[in-house]
């Protein structure tokens, strides 16, 4: 699994117990998930269809650097199955795990479009 | 169930296909689950523990409003187990629901603790 | 009166004293009045035309749920008027009360436009 | 009346008609009164008591500038009123005014405090 | 120099460590010199191209109130800099400043435009 | 050069021209700087002190994602200097550079503090 944006715990974050608000978490992993899949499936119309049961195993403070990971699991006709993993930065203690995170690829029209990816692809070697 | 918070799709809460961003939605649903539970506990300190799997039906656009409905489905000892269906309030079409969402009551040192409730309280006939 | 859309009171709807932003709550109100208005009165294009004078009677601090309760005072030809309390939803304390709110229903061009409207209407009897 | 504060608007500060979100005005008017006051007062406990009725006079679109202007219209033992317009900068058309704002001195257990103040001051005064 | 737009710091606008968030300040900046240069060139479409460097010389704290000054050093054909300052509006002490904002006109298709402007000029001398 | 955080221009990011607002894109910069040093210094009272002149190349506009890239360009005694590229993630043309911004490690008193630190850490080793 490989781990890139990364997220500070600001004020705003968190729920007015004083921990990291579990709203805001779940919102960053969406994003997440969106732009991984728009990446690898190359179509910027991909949007999230279901997430596997959700496990808050740790919370998180104001000050604290967590980072989301995800991982590739499966390759549909038309969708991208995704797992993830979110863990502080420092200490690398597991926040939150996900199973499946299923992102369907749709055309213009809001209909499912078979993407036509079987395996991940780096933008550095679609470039070259 | 019964339908409370409703909110206004502004463009703010858009992804940029220009439909619901999902990690709002999900931010929406986790914050309605929340205060839900602390009226029924009277505890403050309640928070998210599980979500089980999540099912995007259909979405929404600009201009839209949706209603959140939540449910008891069982007190525990130290949680409460919710269900959740949000839906478009014009259509009454469903866009996400979620069986089970498990809140958690804590103490001051952030510790399980029980919280003595059986049934659905109203304010109401607290009050009296 | 109804009560439906509750908020609960986090750090990003704080004032710099760490109480409830006012500027906040007007936000919240003034949501609340449009999306009702527009479901009572069918036209997404209804816009807040006039607010009467506004008593701040109590504040609310992190971690306090409030609920926004309306209730339609009059039918206009192209307007409906509102009267607004919110209140603290565990001790029933009022925080601000608006005596009317005026919303008027536009057409494309942004004109005024009758409604048709006479009386409540709920959505589930509309969908029958 | 002088006019500080100049607002650019933004996507995110617009309703689903795609014009000057109502709420956000108020809270942005809000804010304006409160630092106003607080600078004159001298006393960053000072929080708005009354707004006098509001009219929605105009609106504005997606990439308009506002100015929102501020005249103090009497100073009371413990409170500060202001007269408030909100304008289009480009074309000097009006938005909304409020004929009376009062905002309140607070010592720091949240009770009311004369502020002693009787005039307008400059802060290059009071620095010199 | 002239100082307009002011801002009071509430809990959405720090770090993690409780002062002003660095990142906040920059954007505050670079809306008020794109309104500054929008005003002045008659143009909406003016964007940022440069910034010369940025020294932070002091921070603000929750509840403090900050303003922000520009200056026109340098009319171009189709650009306009700006000298910026920002400070604490109470103690008058200097939080940032930047020696050079350079902001460029653009046409419709976002080529670079001149925008015939040599002086400063007074919405109200214009609207004479 | 690393980079790691990645985002998805948003409607809430743009300016009113429909491009990527260059202040959030400045937000964005500076936390990620921050939170980088703060890793590497392991201090989390670690603040931005200084950042060199700043050349917009590019713009983004919605639906693009960008990602930021951080160097590690000298340890100094209590500071850490970085150079900073955000770029376009699918297309990989630079959006902003920025050769030097300097992080400063300070003690609880907000006094500057050496950090000890020389060389680039990874979080994996540090666990071992």
């Amino acid at each position: 699994m490989r781990f890139h944006t990364r997220k500070w715990i600001k004020p705003q974050d968190l729920n007015p117990n004083g921990t990291l608000f579990g709203g805001r978490l779940l919102e960053w992993i969406d994003e997440e998930a969106a732009l991984y899949a728009i990446i690898q499936l190359e179509n910027p119309k991909t949007v999230t269809k279901f997430m596997s049961e959700i496990d808050f195993k740790s919370s998180a403070k104001q000050g604290d650097i967590i980072e989301i990971g995800l991982e590739v699991t499966k390759f549909g006709t038309a969708s991208l199955t995704l797992k993830c993993e979110v863990r502080n930065k420092m200490t690398r203690e597991t926040i939150i795990s996900i199973e499946k995170i299923v992102m369907v690829s749709l055309n213009e029209q809001g209909k499912v479009k078979p993407h036509g990816k079987t395996e991940i692809e780096y933008v550095k070697d679609r470039l070259k």
